[in-house]
């Protein structure tokens, strides 16, 4: 390959982009890889299109390794397997649907496991068809409220798909970890640190999850990470380890007037002055706050859910909803409506609806809380022998300091991350939709189980992008790099002759080549080009020319080397392997 | 490249598809290939996915080798450029159109011309930026009608399109003059036989354009040839050559009762029978037909037209619509309103509404023909003498036989072909739209002009099975087999073992191999799975194994030779070069 700048579409920006809030986005465009070209929608231009097309390839090959076998489904499609399995309704706004031209529902397919599931019902039979991983790599669509971060968070993006396909538990758990581990290596390659991280499974469905997260300051999505273990996990996905059960050794409960003390910080206080209980060290970790919910079941009557957490919690809304899913929750406001549910005074002690609690709120803890009368709060309400919840459930914040749910012996910490990958235990949510079922080894029919592993191609630019720059522009690993070697032509005096003739030899003997042969442009801004372009390497052919010398630079250290001329491609393919 | 059939997502089928009509399209699902998805959306299948891989490959060579540089722009696009342009309008229900969840229009672009034009005028300043060739290879959605073919029309696509600009007409003629050539090399590599015909541009706008034509009798689209040069043309784009400008001999104009003749059947009978002006030979290309239509021109009030033809010939609408667009014309059927316009006696004599005549209708020329009052007709209606048309149109059928315009020695026979490229020169439609100029080499603001270049290639693909196979199956070209050789494991004592062996070493060379190693299909069905599937050479490792041969079969010659199994490489890389 050799790329000439004097031809190459190309048009470095000094300025940065107004509408560019982080590193990737800003260099990106201004190194000339991408363009605008519509709300969330981004146009890849030259240099750009060879680092996509260079992740794609590692992404195929790595597939291919695992087994992969590479299809391609229609994007546009219609409504109804949609509908069958459920995501129709779902994905709500979160997908572009329209009309055809004789008014049926079609939609941009956001992922394939309904068409992929009719397509493994058409085309298996036996347990001999088994086991089986299709992808695709594919510009998919999704409506996104926010459009944001560049390549980050788009409207239309590229990703690779895949679904495996086994007849056994066992057999998913395989495909799952060899998945997994294709992954860690496409990763790897391309030069992305990065943390895995257990995740629930949201609108997907299925049980196992984990995401692959690169390591950003810029990242949308916090991660929990622990100070001994290698345990790391969405904050949706973190578990509370539950105190053991313990006996009960509380007094009798016993109720108290409490005016004026709706909220915790004010019934702490209180109940400090007046030695509620006969304690004055009363903290909010010993109230037990209840919260009130309207929960929403797909297809179903509201429902009142009470939520029952350590008084210095909140309620994470996003982790009560991963919790709930696919139902949602929002706060509870119609208290005028319902007496026996007192606004800042509820308890647990016969409560009418239904009641979760956090795994802190075990079998023997004694509380301070609400007596579910105007002004009053009870002490020693004492979980299974006051009140016995429904069920427990993770709702209550994350802080950093908790206690890891892993190794128990260190303490989380929060951290950020540009989601790359993620990769599901599906089951056979979709199989069962579809009624899918095959000619098992023992003779019996046997229903599929799934799992499904997307990557999200265009946006692992950007996150190699934002792992890979300095205040000078982007430093592209040698595994997507738009080229291995820069030459700049740094004179007049025949150089741009001889750099011409460089290239032509470093790119028959199979390197990629771009060279800067610009005839109006001064060495300066050719070196600043050069550095916020990102090659790898740059070969400079300037004023030692004449004696047989170049200068080789190394983007990423800066080190810079006198080499002569007639050993420069020898250096560059050694080096490249 | 080492695929096992034991292993691949493939199930061939021995019955026609139902709703297949042509050979590609039964073949390409038979031999598993691509399978329906959707109303006019397939999915590819791994063999079909490597064919359609391959034709991409080629294309983006080619397009790299006639200067081209790849981008990619987004395919969901907001209203406004194609309001700019009037394509959104223009278009119509042919494209997909969605709100996003703000409700703001959008589009699944067509083409990007807008876009580009766009993004040059952002990204270039100067002639030094110029000429220009972008390409991309983007999946493609219109909305038609009716869906057919398998992939020959259908409602998701994929397309290769690119976009030349230059600052001068000879720029525009040079790059349309080298995408031509690569167009021609393209299809040769693709084993295509194809005609390049002369069209017109319709929705594009622009001036020149030819079609590339896969021949093919189930191609949609007819052409005419000439028996004699190389001439070959879009109906649409066929050209009649006048007759030259005659003497005017003929006697003053004469009116004749004709009751009862309001076609032109009946009037040359009549003719004859009642000896009118003298003569018995009447014939209907001595009669002067025209047809009223009303025309609707973009944002104007419809207009009324009548085109005058020799009687003999039919209003082509296809053509007609072609000559008159971006204006539409339907046939007018308000006579009763219109006195002026006697139905089945109208002439040009007077006429009140703009009349557009055949060229055939030229200066001299005498006719019989309406003399606008209820059963009269004229005879001896000179053009020029008794009326003068408002221009000349091409909107009379052609017909086989007809002189062909370029040579004027043959005749025109018709066609069918496949439309599998389609090259404009566009000019500056886009350019002036959107008020792109840059510094000229003279100091002043010049506006470039620009082609565009499009190749369908997933209906390439079918082309490619349309014209290549036979009874068995497909025969694919080498240049864009999904595999180079197909190894079929005969029997089952060691034959698999040694095939796959086998296969291991040609793909070490370099090969593409499929291997046929399923261990319960006889060897009958997998010779019969072969040849449908049509990869080029077989080598069949049967009964001869023990004495060190196998069989090596040709799919398109049917020849089939025994060679050492330790020639076997050395033939195949031999044959491939």
């Amino acid at each position: 390959m050799l790329l000439r700048m004097s031809t190459l579409l190309l048009k470095t920006l000094r300025e940065e982009p107004a509408d560019a809030e982080v590193p990737s986005h800003r260099l990106l465009v201004r190194a000339g890889f991408v363009r605008r070209a519509a709300p969330g929608g981004y146009t890849w231009l030259p240099l750009g299109k060879l680092v996509l097309d260079r992740v794609v390839a590692v992404v195929q090959e790595e597939m291919v390794t695992a087994g992969g076998q590479e299809i391609s489904f229609p994007a546009l499609l219609p409504r109804e397997p949609y509908e069958t399995s459920g995501r129709w309704t779902e994905y709500g706004d979160d997908i572009f649907t329209l009309k055809d031209r004789r008014g049926a529902d079609h939609l941009l397919a956001p992922t394939h496991e309904e068409m992929v599931t009719l397509l493994v019902q058409d085309m298996t039979g036996s347990y001999r068809d088994f086991p089986l991983i299709l992808f695709q790599i594919q510009t998919k669509f999704r409506d996104e409220a926010r459009p944001r971060g560049g390549l980050l968070r788009g409207r239309e993006f590229l990703m690779k798909d895949a679904y495996s396909f086994d007849l056994t538990d066992t057999g998913l758990t395989e495909a799952y970890a060899r998945m997994r581990a294709a992954y860690q290596r496409i990763f790897t390659r391309l030069g992305l640190e990065h943390s895995i991280v257990s995740a629930v499974s949201g609108a997907m469905g299925g049980s196992a999850s984990e995401e692959f997260l690169a390591t950003a300051e810029v990242g949308e999505d916090t991660y929990v990470g622990c100070t001994v273990c290698d345990y790391a996990a969405n904050t949706e996905a973190v578990t509370t380890p539950a105190p053991p059960a313990r006996e009960v050794t509380a007094a009798p409960t016993a109720v108290h007037d409490t005016p004026g003390t709706p909220t915790i910080a004010s019934l702490v206080e209180l109940a400090n002055e007046r030695a509620l209980g006969g304690r004055t060290d009363w903290t909010a970790a010993d109230t037990l706050k209840n919260v009130v919910v309207t929960v929403q079941h797909p297809g179903r009557e509201p429902e009142l859910l009470a939520i029952g957490l350590p008084g210095d919690r909140e309620v994470d809304l996003k982790r009560l909803n991963a919790a709930l899913a696919p139902a949602t929750a929002v706060l509870f406001d119609g208290f005028d409506a319902r007496p026996d549910l007192v606004k800042g005074y509820i308890g647990p002690q016969g409560i009418k609806i239904r009641y979760l609690a956090d795994p802190r709120v075990a079998p023997g803890t004694a509380w301070l809380t609400g007596a579910n009368e105007p002004g009053r709060h009870a002490t020693d309400v004492v979980c299974g022998r006051d009140f016995t919840p429904d069920g427990t459930i993770e709702a209550a914040e994350v802080r950093p300091g908790d206690p890891c749910p892993a190794c128990g012996d260190g303490s989380l910490t929060m951290r950020r991350g540009i989601e790359i990958g993620h990769i599901f235990q599906l089951g056979r949510r979709y199989t069962d939709a579809f009624k899918v079922d095959v000619l098992g080894a023992d003779g019996k029919p046997a229903r599929p189980t799934m799992g499904c592993y997307g990557i999200g191609l265009s946006r692992a630019v950007a996150a190699v992008a934002e792992q890979h720059h300095d205040d000078r522009g982007l430093i592209w690993p040698d595994s997507i790099a738009p080229a291995d070697v820069h030459i700049v032509a740094a004179g007049k005096d025949g150089q741009v002759e001889a750099a011409l003739t460089l290239a032509g030899t470093l790119s028959k003997a199979g390197l990629r080549v771009l060279v800067d042969d610009r005839p109006n442009v001064s060495a300066g801004v050719k070196f600043t080009d050069a550095e916020l372009i990102g090659i790898p390497r740059c070969v400079v052919v300037g004023r030692r020319l004449p004696e047989g010398y170049v200068e080789v630079r190394d983007r990423r250290t800066q080190e810079r080397k006198e080499v002569p001329l007639v050993d420069v491609s020898g250096v560059m393919t050694a080096e490249l392997g």
